[in-house]
């Protein structure tokens, strides 16, 4: 039997290995510096980190070191979001008193119980590569992630957990969403992936479009701006109601550079929680 | 730095992600019962088979290990010849002096080594999945790896180590020949590999057709049958020289259900070896 570690690796690689996800890179879709194989070796990177998640380990290092073993490939950020989600829900997973048998409130417990060490080791973890972030609020530059680990100061002064970093983020970031609201849209996915028919790979790909045509995905409006993440958001709704053709959207948006990052972390999320509910391959 | 383990892990995954390999599951390619996610859920399940391997556990006791982990996933036998393969090349990566000091010689020494214990665990490993093996030779019934683990008084009685039995199949098993042989395919495979330039899985794939093209691949030999591999070879050298479509080799191949699969296995090996002296992903 796979172990809880085993399947949130396998869970990275079954998400970049479905197809089509329009924008993402996939098993037929790259872009010419960030390919396939990045994330393969990104994801084989991610080892001792989730190694340390499951065995106790706090979440902060264990996430730190999991994007420091993602990190050794030439392709640059290729997990660190799904890295992110996966951690307390690695850590929710092996508490759990039998196999499966966890939810989004147990996952939440994990983050509200971070320390002001996690947030130290969260902004040190962007050392390790360059992740698109947007510029801090006003009032708030001392928090600005690209610092790294040269944030420390700022939040032991004011005594941040990585709990309370996430909830200054929630409003703009999918991901630190889900951590604040218990990973509802990621054990949403691990039901439909686990109601769905067909090779895993299928039901997750027609999962993730479900997702990106429900609301925004924050990574676009980042790394473009809101406009462009609520068209993605459009036009992933027209080409599930069969308007639009996914295969060619999946074209336009790698042309465009538009690529749906948040809504991929939450999908390799909702896979490892549908695997460890016993979801087969 | 990745564990001489997780290049193991990552060889296998490197390789099913490598198109196109004329007839084998790729990112592109795969059988409605065989797919490329089977693969994936494959390569994860070696680990603990790998990490013994590593630490210095009997051969035959961690190839066991590896395939009864790779079975765990619903598409049957991935890369059980790959996982063989792979092991004593763990082993002797692992005993190097230094990351990647090693060679076909080092890798020959730990075949030489085994024992009849491993031989057992060896015909073990065939309980976990379906092989496709070729009737044994006559005098040899009891000998027949179908039998698994019920060949041990066989065994036991002729005295047979792990490195005798793979003697007796060099001939006509391309695997079992690279045993007897000093690994002098895959350590050829990795200089290709590691020559060449480009993107590590377009490498990957012009070299598993150098080899396609080089020696009939035993596996369509037992499978089929030694014209229909021959055929495979004289192909492969037509689209190696331009004379022939790769993509539409690859697309026959599958449509035959030809599946090269000791070439594929020879690649693993290769990109291990590979990865092991310094290749970059």
């Amino acid at each position: 039997m796979r172990t809880v570690p085993q399947h949130a690796r396998l869970a990275l690689l079954l998400e970049v290995s479905s197809t089509p996800k329009p924008g993402n890179v996939d098993r037929e879709r790259e872009y010419e510096d960030l390919r396939f194989e990045h994330f393969v070796a990104g994801a084989v990177g991610t080892e001792d980190g989730f190694e340390r998640a499951a065995g106790g380990g706090a979440v902060g290092d264990s996430f730190e070191r999991a994007v420091a073993g993602m990190s050794e490939q030439t392709g640059g950020n290729t997990q660190f979001g799904a890295v992110l989600l996966l951690v307390p829900l690695v850590r929710a997973a092996a508490n759990a008193p039998r196999r499966g048998e966890f939810d989004g409130e147990d996952a939440a417990a994990v983050v509200r119980a971070t320390t002001v060490a996690d947030a130290v080791d969260f902004y040190r973890a962007f050392e390790h590569v360059d992740v698109a972030v947007d510029e801090p609020p006003e009032g708030m530059e001392d928090l600005d992630v690209r610092q790294g680990g040269d944030a420390e100061p700022a939040l032991r002064d004011r005594g941040l957990t990585l709990a309370d970093v996430m909830e200054r983020s929630a409003s703009v970031d999918g991901l630190a969403a889900e951590y604040v609201n218990g990973f509802e849209r990621t054990f949403a996915a691990a039901s439909a992936i686990a109601d769905g028919d067909g090779p895993v790979t299928e039901r997750t790909a027609a999962v993730f479009l479900d997702l990106l045509a429900a609301e925004p995905d924050t990574f676009i409006a980042t790394q473009h701006d809101r406009e462009t993440a609520q068209e993605v958001t459009r036009r992933a709704a027209a080409a599930r109601a069969g308007e639009e053709s996914v295969t060619e959207l999946a074209a336009e948006f790698v042309e465009r550079g538009i690529n749906p990052g948040t809504t991929a972390d939450i999908v390799a999320g909702g896979l490892f929680v549908a695997l460890e509910r016993g979801v087969e391959v």
